[in-house]
Formats: structure tokens, C-alpha cells, sequence
């Protein structure tokens, strides 16, 4: 583990060798990036982990946000192992309180995910953990989530950053200062 | 740490003062169980996720099935503290690729989930991890696709069973020689 751990590229590398394309999913024309034998494999989801879990800590972070569904499977493993809390930004309707709601743009129609108006104590550290970045708007909405919530955004970290696709760009606002980590950037 | 984890029912006592209950939700006349102060508490959410990856060892599990969404939260850090593998089954049509679907009864209709075909190797050893065993129905159906995706039930565990719905005794047969855990039972 000590060679994985200690450069990104090899990391990279192992982590890119257990995520599957998978042609015409969800819908014809797309290539859809599969992590379940990467999560299956025991010696490449605890390098994920480790490599997640030390983003957290290098960016200070108090709490860790993960994006449903696939966010919970790194951002909850990623929390537990920096010894921090964890807390879900859902689909709308899925969390039981008071909920801010943010409304985000789709290919068609739009989404909306929502946070627990207590889910932070004021001015915590936040890191927001997801699978993967494509066009950006989960990762925008999460993190104007945060703030409304009383989170200071300490960063994001992806697995997978889908470049061509220009997520990095129209994060750079609701970012500002705080860094966007991805594990392995195509 | 050495407290909680030495008594059952020291840790039983912690998580359970971590899960908040809110009347009403998701409908009128039902108690719902929230365990995201638990999640968010870094002390509870580690023990919690210790007595999970605990089970997973002494169960002798080669992989941990988390059933979505919640029990994502549970699963995969347990997994990845046991140093195991995670298998994620999903709700139907979240999964790339061939799967075999199980459908089960809910209070009105039906609900389906889902598990990749080829998410075991014959004979893999898994325990099924979720947040909340209430009438199960969902473990159920769960514990059914493990089998016919090839892996060995060797245990079911949650973080709360509510007793008076009746799971455990409609998971009798589905369970057969494996065991359930609850971390709590209220």
C-alpha cells in the first residue's frame, strides 16, 4: 500500500484500472463510468479511502458532505476513517425536518437536493465528497447548499473528474478559494 | 472508545441517544428515525461503524452488501474498516449492466432492487448491512438477490430493529443458518 499511497499517479492508475465503461448507459451515446469493481475490490477501495480521507484532513475539514447515492459509498467511508461526522445531501424529499432545497439545471427539466436546515453548527469546516464530476451542477447546488446551511466549504473532492465536460469552469465561482481535488481526471 | 465498545449495551445506549425522532414522517401517524445526528456525531458514527466492520469479521464475510441509500451510509464504512470489499444493491434501474431484480410487497405496491449478476465470485461470503430493520421486506428481497448472484448469506445486520413491525420473524427462512444482528432493538 505504501507505493500506491505515495504518489497520485500510481493511485490513479489503480483506481482507473477498476472503473468500467459501460457503453449506452443510462441512454445511447453515453459511456458510463461503472466504480463497482473498484468498491468490490478490497485493496483499491481502502487506497480510495485512505486518499479521500486525507483530503479531509489536509483541508481541515469538520464535517464531510456526501451526494446521494453514490457520494454516501466514498463520503461515509472517507468521514469514518478521518475520524469526522457525516452528513447527507439527499434528493428532495428523502430527509425528515426542516430541508433547504436547492434546484439544479438537468439535460431536461430539473432536480433538486436538499440539506437539513441543522445539519452544521455554524462556521463548520466543510469537505463535499462525490463519484464523479461531469457538467457541475450537483456539485453546485451541494455546495450553495452548505453555505445556506451554515457551512464554510473547505473543498471538494471527486473520484473521477470528466474534463471535456467542463464541470471544473462553472465550479469556479461557488468554489471561490476552497480547492476542487479529483483522484483521477480524464 | 474502550468503554463503548467492551458492552453492547453501553454502545447500544450512545447510538441510540443519537437518533432523533420525528413525528409524522414520512406520513401522518408514523415515528420516523433519524439517524442523522448520529451520522454527524464523530464519536457515535465511529463506534457505529466499528461494531458494523466487527460483525463483518466475526462473520467471516469476503464482502459487505449495503442496501441504497441509508444503508450506503452503514455498509461501505464498515467495509472498508473490515478491510472487505462493498456490493451496492440498488433500486431498480440505478445499476449499469446486467442485474437480477427482486420485487417486494410494500403497504401499497410494489418496490424492486437490484444487484449486478456479476457482483460476486461464486461463494463469496457476504453479510448484508442497512439502517433500519422495520416490517423486512426490503432485507428480504436483498438477501434473496445475494443468493442468486451467487455469494453465501452469512449474516444480516442493522443499526436498529424495530421489533413491534415483526422482520425478524418474516426473515426467519430467508436467513436460514445466518444470523441478525441489530445494534439496537427497540
Amino acid at each position: 500500500m505504501t507505493t500506491v499511497e505515495s504518489t497520485g499517479a500510481a493511485l490513479s492508475d489503480l483506481l482507473l484500472s477498476r472503473i468500467r465503461d459501460v457503453a449506452d448507459y443510462p441512454k445511447p451515446g453515453v459511456m458510463f463510468k461503472d466504480i463497482t469493481p473498484l468498491l468490490a475490490d478490497p485493496e483499491a477501495f481502502s487506497a480510495l479511502v485512505d486518499a479521500l480521507a486525507a483530503l479531509c484532513r489536509e483541508r481541515g475539514a469538520d464535517k464531510v458532505v456526501g451526494l446521494e447515492a453514490r457520494g454516501f459509498i466514498l463520503g461515509a467511508p472517507a468521514a469514518a476513517r478521518a475520524g469526522l461526522g457525516f452528513v447527507p445531501v439527499r434528493k428532495a424529499g428523502k430527509l425528515p425536518g426542516a430541508t433547504f432545497g436547492q434546484t439544479y439545471e438537468l439535460e431536461y427539466g430539473t432536480a433538486e437536493i436538499e440539506v437539513l436546515t441543522d445539519a452544521f453548527v455554524p462556521g463548520d469546516k466543510v469537505i463535499v465528497i462525490d463519484d464523479v464530476l461531469a457538467t457541475g451542477g450537483t456539485a453546485e447546488a451541494a455546495l450553495e447548499l452548505v453555505r445556506r446551511a451554515g457551512g464554510e466549504v473547505v473543498g471538494l473532492a471527486v473520484l473521477l473528474e470528466l474534463g471535456f465536460l467542463g464541470g471544473r469552469d462553472r465550479l469556479a465561482k461557488a468554489l471561490g478559494d476552497a480547492p476542487l481535488d479529483a483522484l483521477i481526471a480524464v
